[in-house]
Protein backbone atom coordinates (compact mmCIF):
# COMPACT_ATOMS: atom_id res chain seq x y z
CA UNK A 1 0.00 0.00 0.00
CA UNK A 2 1.16 3.30 -0.97
CA UNK A 3 2.47 5.71 1.71
CA UNK A 4 -0.64 8.33 0.64
CA UNK A 5 -3.48 5.06 0.73
CA UNK A 6 -1.88 4.58 3.86
CA UNK A 7 -2.47 7.90 5.29
CA UNK A 8 -6.07 8.06 4.24
CA UNK A 9 -6.15 4.87 6.44
CA UNK A 10 -4.88 5.58 9.15
CA UNK A 11 -5.99 9.46 9.82
CA UNK A 12 -8.38 9.21 12.89
CA UNK A 13 -9.93 12.05 14.54
CA UNK A 14 -8.23 13.39 17.46
CA UNK A 15 -10.21 14.26 20.29
CA UNK A 16 -7.38 15.45 22.68
CA UNK A 17 -4.34 17.76 21.85
CA UNK A 18 -1.05 17.95 24.09
CA UNK A 19 -0.18 21.28 24.93
CA UNK A 20 2.51 21.78 22.46
CA UNK A 21 3.02 24.04 19.61
CA UNK A 22 3.40 23.36 15.92
CA UNK A 23 5.84 24.33 13.66
CA UNK A 24 5.60 26.91 11.00
CA UNK A 25 6.47 24.82 8.29
CA UNK A 26 3.90 22.22 9.33
CA UNK A 27 1.44 24.59 9.68
CA UNK A 28 2.57 26.49 6.41
CA UNK A 29 2.51 23.05 4.70
CA UNK A 30 -1.23 21.91 6.31
CA UNK A 31 -2.83 25.48 4.51
CA UNK A 32 -0.75 24.95 1.21
CA UNK A 33 -2.87 21.89 1.22
CA UNK A 34 -6.37 23.48 1.53
CA UNK A 35 -5.07 26.10 -1.10
CA UNK A 36 -4.36 23.17 -3.45
CA UNK A 37 -7.65 21.72 -3.64
CA UNK A 38 -9.67 21.01 -6.72
CA UNK A 39 -12.94 23.26 -7.83
CA UNK A 40 -15.29 23.36 -10.17
CA UNK A 41 -13.95 26.03 -12.70
CA UNK A 42 -11.29 26.58 -10.78
CA UNK A 43 -13.48 29.20 -8.62
CA UNK A 44 -11.82 28.18 -5.32
CA UNK A 45 -14.81 29.79 -3.40
CA UNK A 46 -13.09 29.72 -0.05
CA UNK A 47 -10.30 31.44 1.89
CA UNK A 48 -8.54 29.81 4.67
CA UNK A 49 -8.31 31.29 8.08
CA UNK A 50 -5.50 30.22 10.40
CA UNK A 51 -5.59 30.91 14.41
CA UNK A 52 -2.60 29.96 16.10
CA UNK A 53 -3.30 32.48 19.18
CA UNK A 54 -3.96 29.79 21.69
CA UNK A 55 -5.18 32.17 23.58
CA UNK A 56 -7.99 33.25 21.49
CA UNK A 57 -8.51 29.39 20.63
CA UNK A 58 -9.25 28.77 24.59
CA UNK A 59 -11.47 31.41 24.95
CA UNK A 60 -13.57 30.65 21.63
CA UNK A 61 -13.99 27.28 23.56
CA UNK A 62 -15.00 28.53 26.61
CA UNK A 63 -17.84 30.87 25.39
CA UNK A 64 -18.74 28.15 22.84
CA UNK A 65 -18.85 25.54 26.34
CA UNK A 66 -20.95 28.33 28.08
CA UNK A 67 -23.32 28.40 25.34
CA UNK A 68 -23.67 24.33 25.06
CA UNK A 69 -24.27 24.42 28.75
CA UNK A 70 -27.29 27.10 28.46
CA UNK A 71 -29.35 25.35 25.84
CA UNK A 72 -32.53 23.72 26.86
CA UNK A 73 -30.61 20.45 25.23
CA UNK A 74 -27.62 19.28 26.93
CA UNK A 75 -26.43 16.44 25.20
CA UNK A 76 -23.78 18.00 23.35
CA UNK A 77 -22.82 19.75 26.54
CA UNK A 78 -22.49 16.41 28.11
CA UNK A 79 -20.66 14.65 25.49
CA UNK A 80 -18.35 17.33 24.84
CA UNK A 81 -17.63 17.17 29.07
CA UNK A 82 -17.29 13.05 28.71
CA UNK A 83 -14.29 13.92 25.95
CA UNK A 84 -12.78 16.45 28.74
CA UNK A 85 -14.64 19.16 29.26
CA UNK A 86 -13.83 21.76 26.03
CA UNK A 87 -14.91 21.44 22.52
CA UNK A 88 -11.76 22.26 20.57
CA UNK A 89 -9.74 20.05 22.62
CA UNK A 90 -6.75 22.01 23.30
CA UNK A 91 -6.16 22.28 19.84
CA UNK A 92 -2.70 24.32 18.82
CA UNK A 93 -4.42 25.56 15.91
CA UNK A 94 -7.29 26.19 14.12
CA UNK A 95 -8.35 26.19 10.65
CA UNK A 96 -11.29 27.97 9.37
CA UNK A 97 -12.39 27.06 6.12
CA UNK A 98 -14.68 29.77 4.90
CA UNK A 99 -16.43 29.73 1.48
CA UNK A 100 -18.79 31.61 -1.04
CA UNK A 101 -22.24 30.89 0.52
CA UNK A 102 -23.42 27.49 -1.43
CA UNK A 103 -20.01 25.74 -1.61
CA UNK A 104 -20.24 22.97 0.89
CA UNK A 105 -18.54 20.78 -1.42
CA UNK A 106 -15.59 22.63 -2.27
CA UNK A 107 -14.89 23.45 1.66
CA UNK A 108 -15.39 19.21 1.73
CA UNK A 109 -12.46 19.10 -0.58
CA UNK A 110 -10.78 21.61 1.06
CA UNK A 111 -10.98 20.32 5.06
CA UNK A 112 -9.56 16.43 3.72
CA UNK A 113 -6.62 17.45 2.01
CA UNK A 114 -5.73 19.80 5.36
CA UNK A 115 -6.58 16.65 7.34
CA UNK A 116 -4.90 14.41 5.61
CA UNK A 117 -1.80 16.84 5.28
CA UNK A 118 -1.39 16.96 8.95
CA UNK A 119 -1.55 13.30 9.32
CA UNK A 120 1.15 12.96 7.07
CA UNK A 121 2.96 15.12 9.28
CA UNK A 122 2.19 13.60 12.37
CA UNK A 123 -0.33 15.77 13.63
CA UNK A 124 -3.66 14.66 15.21
CA UNK A 125 -6.65 16.43 13.87
CA UNK A 126 -10.14 16.88 13.80
CA UNK A 127 -12.60 18.24 11.43
CA UNK A 128 -14.93 20.51 13.38
CA UNK A 129 -18.08 21.82 12.24
CA UNK A 130 -19.74 22.34 15.55
CA UNK A 131 -17.48 25.72 15.24
CA UNK A 132 -20.32 27.16 13.55
CA UNK A 133 -22.50 27.05 16.89
CA UNK A 134 -20.04 30.26 17.97
CA UNK A 135 -19.37 31.68 14.86
CA UNK A 136 -22.69 31.75 13.79
CA UNK A 137 -24.28 32.50 17.41
CA UNK A 138 -24.75 35.76 19.07
CA UNK A 139 -22.26 35.00 21.25
CA UNK A 140 -19.42 34.45 18.71
CA UNK A 141 -20.28 37.72 16.97
CA UNK A 142 -17.12 39.26 18.17
CA UNK A 143 -14.85 36.24 16.41
CA UNK A 144 -16.70 36.31 13.39
CA UNK A 145 -16.39 39.81 12.76
CA UNK A 146 -12.33 38.93 13.73
CA UNK A 147 -12.12 35.45 11.61
CA UNK A 148 -14.52 35.40 8.33
CA UNK A 149 -13.95 37.79 5.26
CA UNK A 150 -16.63 40.11 4.05
CA UNK A 151 -18.47 37.88 1.67
CA UNK A 152 -18.12 34.65 2.79
CA UNK A 153 -19.26 32.81 5.86
CA UNK A 154 -18.10 30.25 8.27
CA UNK A 155 -17.96 26.68 6.27
CA UNK A 156 -15.99 23.94 8.20
CA UNK A 157 -12.96 23.94 10.90
CA UNK A 158 -10.15 21.51 11.46
CA UNK A 159 -8.20 21.48 14.92
CA UNK A 160 -4.41 20.55 14.81
CA UNK A 161 -2.33 19.32 16.96
CA UNK A 162 -0.20 17.01 18.49
CA UNK A 163 -2.15 14.17 20.06
CA UNK A 164 -2.08 12.99 23.37
CA UNK A 165 -2.64 9.47 22.39
CA UNK A 166 -0.94 8.77 18.47
CA UNK A 167 -2.47 5.42 18.49
CA UNK A 168 -6.29 6.73 17.42
CA UNK A 169 -8.35 4.70 15.69
CA UNK A 170 -10.10 5.31 12.74
CA UNK A 171 -13.55 4.27 11.94
CA UNK A 172 -14.22 0.68 10.73
CA UNK A 173 -15.12 1.18 6.90
CA UNK A 174 -18.44 0.27 5.34
CA UNK A 175 -17.98 -1.94 2.64
CA UNK A 176 -21.87 -2.09 2.22
CA UNK A 177 -21.96 1.65 1.38
CA UNK A 178 -20.60 0.55 -2.01
CA UNK A 179 -22.02 -0.46 -5.05
CA UNK A 180 -21.16 -2.26 -8.22
CA UNK A 181 -23.00 -1.57 -11.12
CA UNK A 182 -22.73 -4.00 -13.72
CA UNK B 1 7.93 16.14 1.14
CA UNK B 2 6.19 13.63 2.39
CA UNK B 3 4.02 11.15 -0.08
CA UNK B 4 1.02 12.37 0.72
CA UNK B 5 1.73 15.76 0.19
CA UNK B 6 3.52 15.60 -3.06
CA UNK B 7 0.25 13.79 -3.75
CA UNK B 8 -1.69 16.37 -3.22
CA UNK B 9 0.33 18.84 -4.64
CA UNK B 10 0.97 16.86 -8.00
CA UNK B 11 -2.85 16.02 -8.98
CA UNK B 12 -4.24 17.35 -11.21
CA UNK B 13 -7.47 17.45 -13.11
CA UNK B 14 -7.12 14.52 -15.98
CA UNK B 15 -9.03 15.62 -18.90
CA UNK B 16 -8.54 12.96 -21.58
CA UNK B 17 -8.08 9.53 -20.72
CA UNK B 18 -7.16 6.02 -22.72
CA UNK B 19 -9.12 3.10 -24.05
CA UNK B 20 -7.80 1.14 -21.33
CA UNK B 21 -9.50 -0.43 -18.11
CA UNK B 22 -8.30 -0.24 -14.35
CA UNK B 23 -7.07 -3.44 -12.35
CA UNK B 24 -9.73 -4.39 -9.65
CA UNK B 25 -7.43 -3.56 -7.06
CA UNK B 26 -7.09 -0.02 -8.20
CA UNK B 27 -10.74 0.62 -8.78
CA UNK B 28 -11.39 -1.24 -5.42
CA UNK B 29 -9.00 0.99 -3.40
CA UNK B 30 -10.24 4.20 -4.41
CA UNK B 31 -13.56 3.20 -3.12
CA UNK B 32 -12.35 1.99 0.21
CA UNK B 33 -10.49 5.26 0.21
CA UNK B 34 -14.29 6.65 0.29
CA UNK B 35 -15.75 5.03 3.06
CA UNK B 36 -12.64 5.75 5.04
CA UNK B 37 -13.45 9.29 4.69
CA UNK B 38 -14.53 10.99 8.10
CA UNK B 39 -17.96 12.62 8.75
CA UNK B 40 -19.81 13.72 11.32
CA UNK B 41 -20.76 11.75 14.26
CA UNK B 42 -19.50 9.02 12.00
CA UNK B 43 -23.24 8.95 10.28
CA UNK B 44 -21.64 8.32 6.53
CA UNK B 45 -24.70 9.87 5.08
CA UNK B 46 -23.40 8.66 1.54
CA UNK B 47 -23.28 5.58 -0.83
CA UNK B 48 -20.75 5.04 -3.59
CA UNK B 49 -21.83 3.78 -6.70
CA UNK B 50 -18.76 2.25 -8.85
CA UNK B 51 -19.71 2.38 -12.89
CA UNK B 52 -16.95 0.31 -14.72
CA UNK B 53 -19.52 -0.72 -17.65
CA UNK B 54 -17.28 1.50 -20.37
CA UNK B 55 -20.66 1.18 -22.61
CA UNK B 56 -23.16 2.86 -19.87
CA UNK B 57 -20.34 5.58 -19.53
CA UNK B 58 -20.23 6.71 -23.56
CA UNK B 59 -24.15 6.31 -23.88
CA UNK B 60 -24.35 8.69 -20.76
CA UNK B 61 -22.02 11.05 -22.31
CA UNK B 62 -23.50 10.95 -25.65
CA UNK B 63 -27.04 11.50 -23.37
CA UNK B 64 -25.20 14.16 -21.77
CA UNK B 65 -23.92 15.62 -24.48
CA UNK B 66 -26.76 16.21 -26.52
CA UNK B 67 -28.97 17.77 -24.13
CA UNK B 68 -25.98 20.79 -23.55
CA UNK B 69 -26.35 20.95 -27.19
CA UNK B 70 -29.80 21.49 -27.26
CA UNK B 71 -29.30 24.27 -24.09
CA UNK B 72 -30.23 27.46 -25.27
CA UNK B 73 -26.92 28.74 -23.61
CA UNK B 74 -24.67 26.36 -25.88
CA UNK B 75 -21.33 27.42 -23.56
CA UNK B 76 -21.00 24.02 -21.99
CA UNK B 77 -21.36 22.42 -24.66
CA UNK B 78 -19.05 24.15 -26.79
CA UNK B 79 -16.23 23.91 -24.16
CA UNK B 80 -17.09 20.29 -24.06
CA UNK B 81 -16.21 20.43 -27.76
CA UNK B 82 -13.59 21.93 -27.22
CA UNK B 83 -11.82 19.51 -25.02
CA UNK B 84 -12.46 16.26 -27.31
CA UNK B 85 -16.22 16.26 -27.74
CA UNK B 86 -17.53 14.34 -24.33
CA UNK B 87 -18.23 14.45 -21.19
CA UNK B 88 -16.73 12.31 -19.12
CA UNK B 89 -13.49 12.25 -21.22
CA UNK B 90 -13.58 8.36 -22.22
CA UNK B 91 -13.25 7.73 -18.03
CA UNK B 92 -12.96 3.93 -17.71
CA UNK B 93 -14.56 3.96 -14.47
CA UNK B 94 -17.37 6.79 -12.47
CA UNK B 95 -17.59 6.62 -9.09
CA UNK B 96 -20.82 8.65 -8.06
CA UNK B 97 -20.99 9.95 -4.56
CA UNK B 98 -24.58 9.78 -3.93
CA UNK B 99 -25.86 11.19 -0.51
CA UNK B 100 -28.36 11.86 1.95
CA UNK B 101 -30.18 15.50 1.23
CA UNK B 102 -27.82 18.48 2.50
CA UNK B 103 -25.23 16.32 3.10
CA UNK B 104 -22.89 18.53 0.24
CA UNK B 105 -20.02 18.98 2.30
CA UNK B 106 -19.61 15.23 3.30
CA UNK B 107 -19.77 14.32 -0.71
CA UNK B 108 -16.80 16.74 -1.04
CA UNK B 109 -14.53 14.69 1.65
CA UNK B 110 -15.54 11.33 0.05
CA UNK B 111 -14.72 12.26 -3.33
CA UNK B 112 -11.37 13.99 -2.53
CA UNK B 113 -10.57 10.75 -0.60
CA UNK B 114 -10.83 8.68 -3.74
CA UNK B 115 -9.21 11.71 -6.02
CA UNK B 116 -6.06 11.58 -3.70
CA UNK B 117 -6.36 7.57 -3.91
CA UNK B 118 -6.66 7.24 -7.56
CA UNK B 119 -3.60 10.12 -8.19
CA UNK B 120 -1.72 8.00 -5.84
CA UNK B 121 -1.95 4.94 -8.12
CA UNK B 122 -1.08 6.84 -11.31
CA UNK B 123 -4.62 6.73 -12.64
CA UNK B 124 -5.72 10.35 -13.94
CA UNK B 125 -8.98 11.80 -12.31
CA UNK B 126 -11.38 14.53 -12.45
CA UNK B 127 -14.26 15.74 -10.01
CA UNK B 128 -17.17 16.03 -12.30
CA UNK B 129 -20.03 17.80 -10.79
CA UNK B 130 -21.61 18.12 -14.01
CA UNK B 131 -23.14 14.51 -14.51
CA UNK B 132 -25.82 16.38 -11.99
CA UNK B 133 -27.40 17.78 -15.33
CA UNK B 134 -27.84 14.19 -16.61
CA UNK B 135 -29.16 12.04 -13.25
CA UNK B 136 -30.78 15.22 -12.24
CA UNK B 137 -32.69 15.64 -15.79
CA UNK B 138 -35.78 14.18 -17.90
CA UNK B 139 -32.87 12.72 -19.68
CA UNK B 140 -31.47 10.91 -17.19
CA UNK B 141 -33.80 9.44 -15.13
CA UNK B 142 -33.51 5.77 -16.46
CA UNK B 143 -29.90 6.18 -14.92
CA UNK B 144 -31.16 7.78 -12.13
CA UNK B 145 -33.21 4.80 -11.41
CA UNK B 146 -30.13 2.42 -11.81
CA UNK B 147 -27.74 4.49 -10.56
CA UNK B 148 -29.01 6.41 -7.57
CA UNK B 149 -30.40 4.48 -4.03
CA UNK B 150 -33.82 4.77 -2.33
CA UNK B 151 -33.38 8.12 0.13
CA UNK B 152 -30.19 9.72 -1.67
CA UNK B 153 -29.66 11.78 -4.30
CA UNK B 154 -26.92 12.41 -6.71
CA UNK B 155 -23.50 14.31 -5.07
CA UNK B 156 -20.85 14.50 -7.05
CA UNK B 157 -18.67 11.98 -9.29
CA UNK B 158 -15.44 11.20 -10.23
CA UNK B 159 -14.03 10.03 -13.27
CA UNK B 160 -10.97 7.73 -13.28
CA UNK B 161 -8.89 6.32 -15.69
CA UNK B 162 -5.39 6.08 -17.72
CA UNK B 163 -4.54 9.29 -18.74
CA UNK B 164 -3.57 10.19 -22.25
CA UNK B 165 -1.24 12.68 -21.17
CA UNK B 166 0.62 11.62 -17.48
CA UNK B 167 2.10 15.51 -17.07
CA UNK B 168 -1.11 17.18 -16.43
CA UNK B 169 -0.78 20.82 -14.45
CA UNK B 170 -1.99 21.45 -11.56
CA UNK B 171 -4.05 25.01 -10.72
CA UNK B 172 -1.16 27.48 -9.04
CA UNK B 173 -1.97 27.91 -5.36
CA UNK B 174 -3.47 31.36 -4.27
CA UNK B 175 -1.86 32.12 -1.58
CA UNK B 176 -3.98 35.47 -1.14
CA UNK B 177 -6.34 32.39 -0.16
CA UNK B 178 -4.32 31.84 3.71
CA UNK B 179 -5.45 34.19 6.22
CA UNK B 180 -2.84 34.47 9.45
CA UNK B 181 -4.56 35.67 12.09
CA UNK B 182 -2.63 37.07 14.92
Amino acid sequence: MNETLKTIQTRYSCRSFKDASIEKEKVDAIALAGVQSPSGLNIQPWKIIVVQNKEMIDEMDKTLMNKLASLEDRSIYERMMNRGGNVFYNASCMYIVAKVPGKDLDCGIVVENMALAASSLDLGNVICGMAAMLINDECGAAYKEKLIPEGYEFGVALLVGYPVDTEGTPHEPDMSKIIYVK
